[in-house]
């Protein structure tokens, strides 16, 4: 067991990083993608098989946790881990995203922010410090600094004060958190499609010397190009002893390019939100499921996959479920995706660790781009 | 394996019968619970829990699959056992029943009905001849006559021509569904609540000399007491050596009085329904998980049931998931209510062999009585 939080950098492959986060609850292999639990469940999933699939950890909402099942009751119940049964790691965002996307009537001010509930309608007040205390009862594993994150696009005086009160919250959350040797406090790196502000930003939560150092505010209405400018300025300022952590991203091919540029961990409700919508992710690109063509097509997603099911339902059947707003279709289609997105990182990490990121990547590119099978 | 249909009588116990009907497909331990695979799946489910479980026969209902994928569809592909991943029996209703409780402007003749879909507003026709034909494209292995089933109350003039007309229909399905060894046509006693009628029905039918007998027509709005005069007016008068199966039954008492009555098959969607809504199926009787005393309740619902759902996951996390709208609760209660069933089939199952039937009815009620565990 590990008493401490600790990131140990590997191996690289160009910017590529392979590298493992070791803590209490477990060692976490770097690049890794966190399935996104948002109130306690990995939406259609048994965590067991989210585990099963290569999942070292597993992230949660706060902003959702918050108003259910409530962090005092959470707390009250031995946390989080021990509620939803996921003796793993757990990452926590700090709320500050949700409150921005889901909730009404928000004001924000130095202090925090004030919003209402989309469950009902209840005010609530989150400060920098509240939030960790959240994440702490929740007994979270890594959690998040408080930031404001704008939409893009946005006014640059905007994207201006809304990343230099981030890094002042960042400083109050270090601050809250305090000394917590087997967890870790990310600081958040914000400052939009701005160059100089993303530089500025990273520079001001390297002084903070934080565990980790997450990139937030990208794939929030931008193309893709200008992500991976984004992160390609942030990055090089940022300590490379540390972990890096692109929130909320993405598409398969967002997540190689981003390793590509030096990315450690991902999280995304892509996989899971478009199994529910008939959407397949597969070694050879997107399959949407709901199209005629697979309606009497026998052959599954994909033989050559570990996962049931991707390998051992048809397409026929999963045509039928979805089409019928069956639940059994949105479980099988979450398990595959999640089960994809596991096997990418996998492909990811073992050609780190053989010096051939740049060739997997091209590799697995190519297989996306030939497209699914012809139809039967 | 069984190349011929085939029912045997094992045990008796008062009026309890333990069997097994024996099929190409497999060996059905009857008394039997039958889960409700209404558009070709258990909703919620994978079918490979459903088998663990101890289901040896699932339900299609031909309604909903005539509509979709539809029966011809199904049957370019293999057949509903191989469209689905389910090896094993399979009964289908006849699609009366729900033609009459779900479809549009229908119109009922001696020919058979005209309806409209409720998935699309498409009309169909559906005469006995077709239900069999449908039921043969689906590669059901136990099909049902068309019938048509009064809902109550009703007027007598009403329940006798509606059971005159399905015995027809009895004699005309049996015409179209031939000699078929490896498969059975079950007849459907109808007659309301109205003991000469249902009589006349049950004789009518057994003169068809048909492989199984249901009884339907029940639990449409009738109390329970209605019901069990009914049954206990109609079994005597069928074939002692045929199955008899009581159609959309019902709660675990409705089950157990059936049973001591000589009731050998049942399927219900009660487990999955209630299941997706909240309501458990235990040992205890019912617990109602959204219930606010389970919110800080560590306890599995009951730990002693060797299903993970009931056993492993707390009624803390099933509140908070159903009382979320999370499909993980709809899941887990599904998986519990299903154990149940399969449970008490078991254990009556094992009564009858051990020919104590009456003491495990007794006993099983006053569990129930007993009620749920404290609050915590």
């Amino acid at each position: 067991m590990h008493e401490k939080f600790e990131f140990k950098l590997k191996a690289t492959s160009g910017k590529a990083r392979l590298g493992e986060i070791s803590m209490p609850r477990g060692v976490i292999r770097t690049p890794a993608f966190m399935p996104v639990g948002t109130v306690g469940t990995v939406k259609a999933m048994y965590l067991d098989q989210v585990r099963e699939l290569g999942a070292d950890i597993i992230l949660g909402n706060t902003y959702h946790l918050m108003l259910r099942p409530g962090p005092e009751r959470v707390a009250r119940l031995g946390g989080l881990h021990e509620l939803i049964r996921w003796p793993h790691p757990i990452l926590t965002d700090s709320g500050g995203f949700q409150v921005m996307s889901l909730s009404g009537l928000r004001k924000l001010d130095e202090k925090g922010v004030t919003f209402k509930s989309h469950v009902d309608g209840s005010t609530h007040h989150m400060s920098p410090e509240r939030s960790i205390e959240i994440q702490g009862l929740l007994d979270s594993d890594i959690q998040m600094q408080l930031d404001e994150c704008v939409a893009l696009p946005a006014e640059p005086k905007e994207i201006e004060r809304a990343m230099e009160m981030s890094l002042r919250w960042a400083e109050r959350c270090r601050i809250a958190f305090g000394e917590q040797p087997g967890k870790a406090m990310f600081g958040i790196v914000q400052g939009g499609d701005i160059p100089d502000l993303r530089i500025r930003s990273a520079e001001g939560l390297k002084q903070l010397d934080l565990k980790g150092y997450a990139v937030g505010g990208l794939a929030v209405g931008e193309p893709q190009a200008v992500m991976l400018d984004m992160l390609d300025i942030t990055l090089p300022v940022l300590p490379s002893e540390k972990p890096r952590y692109l929130m909320g991203v993405g598409t398969p091919d967002d997540i190689l390019k981003s390793v590509a540029l030096g990315v450690d961990m991902f999280d995304c409700v892509m996989p899971t939100r478009s199994g529910r919508h008939g959407l397949a992710f597969t070694r050879r690109g997107k399959v949407n499921i709901r199209n005629a063509r697979h309606a009497e097509d026998m052959r599954p997603l994909d033989e050559q996959s570990n996962c049931p099911a991707s390998r051992d339902y048809s397409r026929a059947y999963l045509h039928h479920l979805v089409r019928s707003n069956e639940a059994l279709g949105g479980m099988l289609l979450s398990w595959n995706n999640l089960a994809y997105y596991q096997e990418l990182m996998q492909g990811i990490r073992k050609s780190i660790e053989e010096g051939r990121f740049a060739d997997f990547m091209a590799e697995t590119q190519e297989m996306w781009a030939k497209g699914d099978v012809e139809a039967a």
